[in-house]
């Protein structure tokens, strides 16, 4: 097989279909969704039979438990992604809004109409699932699609697009609005990433050696989501009460998550006070603390941090804690060692934490507030392809608005620049 | 001189100084400029004098004329950049603005702040007056600069930036916020659009050339202005009179802008009426018309348009004339020639006015209004840094809301997710 020739091919239609999707009405767009919800609702057998054969190429290749599991269809997952599809449709359409419209005083009336970006290469792992996820918020926001999933999915994921050509093809919409790629070979990717004629923007899912790899190689623009090192300031005006408890569903609600806590700063002013309540809370949840040489000389039992761990995204139940020299420090700590995801300071002052919304350059900064909030549905974005990392086109989690642009639109009777 | 060392140097003082920009107040900022602007007024003599030997060292390497006189700061220039300086002063200020607040079901309220890119590299050929735009911007706008201009301004260049250095020093600002790269070593550039640590995003100024250039090898995400290779499309349901003035003016108000018309696409209907109109008016301001064989059928003088023709920003009197089969056509052929920038359609029919708009794929699209108008000024941004024809971050003239971006804000008492 040709990869590149095959790949441009890939390209070449989803750039033609990625018109008809642009021009496609909201209640055809709808319609594919819930069509193809209704697909793989009939597909269940040829879902599972496709997903038990990767599961024993998994296994026969030596998979880890962790990403079989993640490789699993099982008949809730299969809920889920129908669930989610019609979750999906049911969104307002960012598509063709027009806003800002005023009158020059050439005359002309100005505004911005929100626009698809057209063909969207989504490059992703192990879970299945995300291929109808990603497909149905591209979709949705006008545009084409070109999947490449994990190759251990490859069954399953033609599964799962063989019921999107259905859900397209019965609401009159190209089948190559939504392509996923045949092949495992990896030059596919270095061929997507690499193709700017054909493809507008690239979303990498993965894990962050994923990412940099792709980001690196991609002539294309990429919507990163790189890692979360989030941290938790408590200042000296904090109410313990509340401290005590973002503190501890930062880190504890889930450990996996890009939005967890992974270090906790701490005012010197309180930290004799409030370091022995938290380390408590900590313990009964089994959380291993990292301490700064002043953390220990009030919790002795902890271990010492090195430098290291100040940068280190754990995703585990491991945290990271220093003693503080009130807000300038923390706000120096956090722009030095955050990767910029989110951070949230617990504090009753109010100078204090306006300067902390303003100084702390983070996709999502926050108040009195837990960390694991930074997340599209808790937003209200209705969706979320990812969590950007970057400042450029979208910051913070990504719902379909991420997906689009917008064009300018002019009006005028007749007129002419004098 | 060590240009990767050097470069680094710089990229880190602008990475620290973005910091005490992004934080300063709108009145720090603005009396930054406004100072730079008294030191412009006092320094003409300086000025001048280190762009007469600019101006020699051009003749002495056979700059073109042209060329040449880009690079001349006459004292109606110098005015220019005065006048400038207290017009983005004057702008509103996009940094802080907190829009789309609102209470979710949790119980966080959560909203977007808009806040500076950080650091912005702009690499220009041999205009030194854009040195003072550029900054004036990126600095109105919260970011540090890192200006590059060309090799044949350099004096001119330092000249502005001792001017700058003043004005910053004046506001209390770091004089690191704006930065003119020093060497005239091309190296300078590799290293300037290499840093991702110390630059966000680069703005190139100046021909395809640099453009693609730059945009080929930058890891920094690079704010695109390529070329406008401009429609108007006079449909069948088009008011005569205005479809001429459209025309004309769209090609004839000024021919080196990218918001030119190159091709002008008439509907077969009335291309035997209207043809002949344009043709004169055409002939009385000296354009050289290209046309299709059915063009040529109507207009027997016209030369043969190639295929080449249609993809050519010709920058100068020469257009090309296609007479096209109704709208669909004309959407056909813009969304194939066009460098997706402007196209505008000339017609009083409501539906085919509304398909144009949502399927012309470019970063303006118009109805009954000159391409001339695409521009930052005409849209009442204010200040006009590029006109990007790409559809990531910023889409069409973009002006300082171009330079920022957007982080979340979220306000809590103390909630946690469960």
């Amino acid at each position: 097989m040709d990869i590149a020739a095959y790949m441009a091919e890939v390209g070449q239609q989803a750039r033609q279909a990625a018109r008809a999707v642009a021009r496609s009405t909201t209640a055809v767009r709808n319609q594919a969704l819930l069509a193809t919800a209704e697909a793989l609702d009939a597909a269940r057998d040829e879902l599972a039979t496709a997903n038990a054969r990767d599961l024993e190429g998994g296994r026969a290749n030596g998979l880890e438990a962790a990403m079989l599991d993640r490789l699993e269809l099982t008949p809730a997952r299969i809920d889920a992604m129908i669930e989610g599809l019609r979750q999906v449709a049911s969104l307002p359409d960012p598509i063709g809004e027009i806003t800002d419209m005023t009158y020059r005083p050439s005359g002309i009336q100005v505004g911005r109409m929100r626009v698809p970006l057209g063909v969207i290469g989504i490059i992703y792992e192990s879970r299945p699932n995300v291929t109808v996820e990603a497909a149905s918020l591209c979709l949705k926001s006008g545009n084409a699609t070109i999947l490449r999933g994990g190759s251990e999915a490859i069954h399953s994921n033609q599964a799962i697009a063989a019921c999107l050509a259905k859900g397209l093809k019965e609401s009159g919409l190209p089948e190559s609005a939504v392509q996923v790629v045949k092949t495992t070979d990896r030059a596919a990717v270095g061929e997507l990433i690499t193709m700017p004629r054909f493809v507008d923007v690239i979303v990498p899912r993965g894990g962050k050696g994923l990412i940099e790899r792709i980001s690196r190689d991609a002539r294309v623009p990429v919507i990163k989501h790189l890692d979360g090192i989030c941290h938790v300031y408590i200042d000296s005006h904090a109410d313990p009460e509340k401290a005590l408890n973002i503190a501890v569903n930062s880190k504890t609600q889930r450990y996996g998550t890009c939005n967890t806590m992974e270090t906790l700063l701490v005012d010197q002013e309180i930290a004799a006070d409030i370091l022995p309540l938290l380390a408590d809370a900590f313990r009964d949840k089994g959380v291993e603390l990292r301490g700064c040489p002043q953390t220990m000389d009030i919790l002795p039992d902890v271990v010492r941090a090195t430098e290291d761990d100040w940068g280190t995204e754990y995703l585990a139940p491991v945290l990271a804690v220093k003693v503080i020299d009130g807000l300038d420090g923390a706000i120096e700590h956090i722009n030095r060692y955050s990767s910029q995801h989110t951070d949230s300071i617990v504090t009753e002052n109010y100078t204090r934490a306006r300067r902390f919304l303003t100084e702390v350059d983070s996709s999502s900064v926050m108040v009195n507030a837990s960390t694991r909030f930074a997340d599209g549905f808790e937003y209200g974005l209705g969706a979320e392809i990812g969590i950007s990392t970057d400042k450029i086109h979208a910051r913070g989690p990504v719902g379909l608005e991420g997906l689009t642009s917008q064009k300018y639109v002019v009006f005028g009777d007749g007129h002419i620049r004098t």
